[in-house]
C-alpha cells in the first residue's frame, strides 16, 4: 500500500511507495568514493598552479604566504554575464531578456580529493564565509532578483569536475519555482498569522521522528513528504528570510551540521551523489515575515522517470521516517575532522 | 551571450547558454541502440510465453489465434492501487492520503527488440488505441483526478526493462504542477478570449522556424522556450482539452507523426533515451475552452544540476531553431516501416 503526502511549503504531493521501498542501506553508491583520487591533479582548472585559467577572480580567502583557502572565480562557461547589455522584449506570446546576471564558482579548497564530508568545521566554516560575502556583493549588482547557492558533488549530480566547488547563480527574474512557494507562504501567513517554515520546524522538533541532527541554530531533517529518498532540509531556528542575513555563530553552526548531514550520508551511504542548495527570498523582498532561507540536500539515488516529468509528482521509495532512523544512526569516524 | 526566453505555457523562464552550445549532432547517444538486442529475451516479463508473471492484465488487443498484438497490464510495483481503501487525513500542516489511482503498463509489441521509432505505423496506432481505450475506462474509476501517460525508453529516461512498454497513471489529486499551468491558460483565456495553446500553435505555424513536422492533424515543433535540447511538443490543431476525445482519424495520424518525429530522433541522435508523454485537463474537468492535450517527448541528453533543482530554471545549451532545423533535415530510410 502507498501512500500519498502532501508538503505544504512546495504544494507537492508525493507518492510514498512502501512496496518498492528499499531498505536504507540499498541506497549506497557502488562507485569509489572521492578519497581515492589523486589529492593533486595537473589537469584540473582548479588545483593549484592552474589559477591562471583565464577566468576572473573576483575574491580569495586567504593569502597570507601559506596559498588560498578558498576561492570565487567567473564561471568559465557562465549561463549569465554581470556584463551582457540590459535587453527585455515582449512579442506576441514571445518573452525575451538579456542573460544578465551571475554565475560564479567557489573552489572549496585546494586540495583535489576532498569533499564537504572530510573538511574540518574551519574549512566548512571559510566556504560559507565567502558564500555570505559574494551573495552581498552580488546582491548589489544591477537587474538582480533571486541568488541561488548550489553544489554538484558527483557525476549523477551533474559534474564533470571532481574537485571540491559549488556554484553562486544570480538570475534577471523570479523563477516560477520560487513564486509558487512564496504564494503558498503567503497565503499561509495570511491565515494563520505565522510563518510556514517555523510551523513546520516545530512541528519536526515535537515529533522527532524525522530529524536527523540538531544544532544550537539549526536542525536537519528529512520533510514529510519528501521528494526523493534521503532528500534532507536544514532549517535554521532563528526566523529570517534570506542567507545573508545569517550571523558569524549561526555560520559556524551551520558548518558543523552541515558536515555532520554530509559525513553521515558519505559513511551511510558510500559518498553519494548530491546536490545542495540553499534558496532565499528575491533580493529585493527581503525581511519577510512569511518565507524562510533554507538548505536542502538532495542524494542523487534515484532518477526523474516518466511519471515525475509527466506529472511533476514525485515517486519516493524510501520511508522519510525510516531514511532519518537511518542516519541518526551512523556514526561518524572519531578521526573525521571535528 | 546568453539569452533567458519565457515559456508562457508553464511561465518558465530559461536560460539558452549559446555559448556553451553544442552542435546538433554532438547530442548523439553514444551507445548501442535497441536494434542490436536479441528478438526474444526468455527473463523478460514481457516477452511473449511470460504473460503468467501473476499481473493483471486489463486488456489485450489481437488475440485472433495470431497472439496479442499489445497488452495492458497491472504494472507488478504500481504506485498507485485502485483497491486501496480511501483515506485522507488533514492534521495540523501534514495532509496525507490514501494511494488510490491505477498504475498500469502497456506492452507496445511481442517483439524485445523494437521501440516506436521503428515500429509500422499500424502497429503505433494500435498502442495508441489502447491507450484511448484505458483513458476511458479509468477515467470512471472513483477518486481519479488526473490521467498521465507516458513512456521511458532507455536506462537515462528511468526505465530497466528494454522491452518496448509505456505506462497510464492515474492520480487521486491535481498535481501542483497542472493547477499552475490550468492557472496560467485560464488567466490567458480571461485576458484575450482564446486558448493559449492554439496561440501558441498558430504562432509556431508563421513562423515556421521552430516546426519539425506537421500532418493534416498535428504540428511538432521545438517549444520557443524549450528546457532542455531536443525538448518537443505535439499539438492537435484542433483545440480539445482532453486526450481521450481523440477522433480515430486523429489516432493514425498522430501515429504517422509520433512515429516520424522519434525515427528522427532515432536516426539523427543515434537512438538517444528519452521520455514522452500526453498531458489533458483533470477528467473531472473536460471540455474547456482553455486548455488544450497535448504530447511531450523529452530526450534525455542533459543532466539536471543543481542549478535547475535550486532554482527550478533550466539552462538549454541547444538552440531551439538550430534544433528544429537539424530535425527537419534528418530523412528516414525508405525501409522504416511506413
Amino acid at each position: 500500500m502507498s501512500e500519498l503526502r502532501q508538503n505544504l511549503i512546495t504544494r507537492d504531493w508525493v507518492i510514498i511507495a512502501t512496496d518498492r521501498a528499499k531498505r536504507p542501506d540499498q541506497f549506497a553508491n557502488p562507485k569509489k568514493s572521492i578519497a581515492q583520487l589523486p589529492s593533486h591533479s595537473p589537469d584540473c582548472p582548479f588545483c593549484v598552479g592552474n589559477e591562471e585559467d583565464g577566468t576572473l577572480e573576483t575574491f580569495r580567502l586567504g593569502d597570507d604566504g601559506t596559498g588560498w583557502k578558498v576561492r570565487a572565480i567567473g564561471n568559465k562557461y557562465p549561463a549569465l554575464s554581470p556584463t551582457a547589455e540590459w535587453m527585455r522584449i515582449s512579442s506576441g506570446i514571445h518573452r525575451t531578456m538579456a542573460g544578465i546576471g551571475v554565475h560564479e564558482v567557489i573552489v572549496e579548497h585546494p586540495r583535489h580529493n576532498l569533499t564537504t564530508a572530510l573538511f574540518t568545521i574551519a574549512e566548512v566554516t571559510d566556504i560559507l564565509l565567502v558564500y555570505r560575502k559574494r551573495y552581498l556583493e552580488i546582491r548589489k549588482y544591477p537587474h538582480i532578483e533571486t541568488i541561488i547557492i548550489f553544489k554538484n558533488h558527483g557525476e549523477s549530480a551533474g559534474t564533470s569536475l571532481e574537485h571540491p566547488h559549488s556554484q553562486i547563480a544570480a538570475t534577471p527574474v523570479v523563477p516560477s519555482l520560487f513564486r509558487s512557494r512564496i504564494d503558498a507562504a503567503i497565503r499561509y501567513f495570511d491565515d494563520t498569522g505565522e510563518c510556514l517554515f517555523c510551523r513546520t520546524l516545530e512541528d519536526e522538533l515535537a515529533s522527532g521522528e524525522r530529524v536527523i541532527f540538531e544544532t544550537e541554530h539549526f536542525v536537519a531533517f528529512i520533510p514529510y513528504a519528501a521528494l526523493s529518498p534521503f532528500h534532507i532540509w536544514i532549517f535554521p531556528r532563528r526566523h529570517s528570510s534570506s542567507f545573508d542575513d545569517i550571523f558569524d555563530a549561526e555560520i559556524t553552526d551551520l558548518a558543523y551540521i552541515l558536515k555532520t548531514v554530509l559525513a553521515k550520508l558519505y559513511y551511510g551511504l558510500n559518498d553519494p551523489d548530491y546536490n545542495y542548495n540553499i534558496r532565499s527570498i528575491p533580493t529585493t523582498e527581503q525581511g519577510t515575515k512569511y518565507f524562510h532561507w533554507y538548505m536542502a540536500i538532495i542524494p542523487r539515488v534515484s532518477k526523474q522517470a516518466g511519471f515525475e516529468l509527466g506529472s511533476g509528482m514525485f515517486i519516493n521509495t524510501a520511508l522519510p521516517e525510516q531514511s532519518a532512523q537511518f542516519l541518526r544512526s551512523i556514526a561518524i569516524p572519531s578521526n573525521c575532522n571535528f
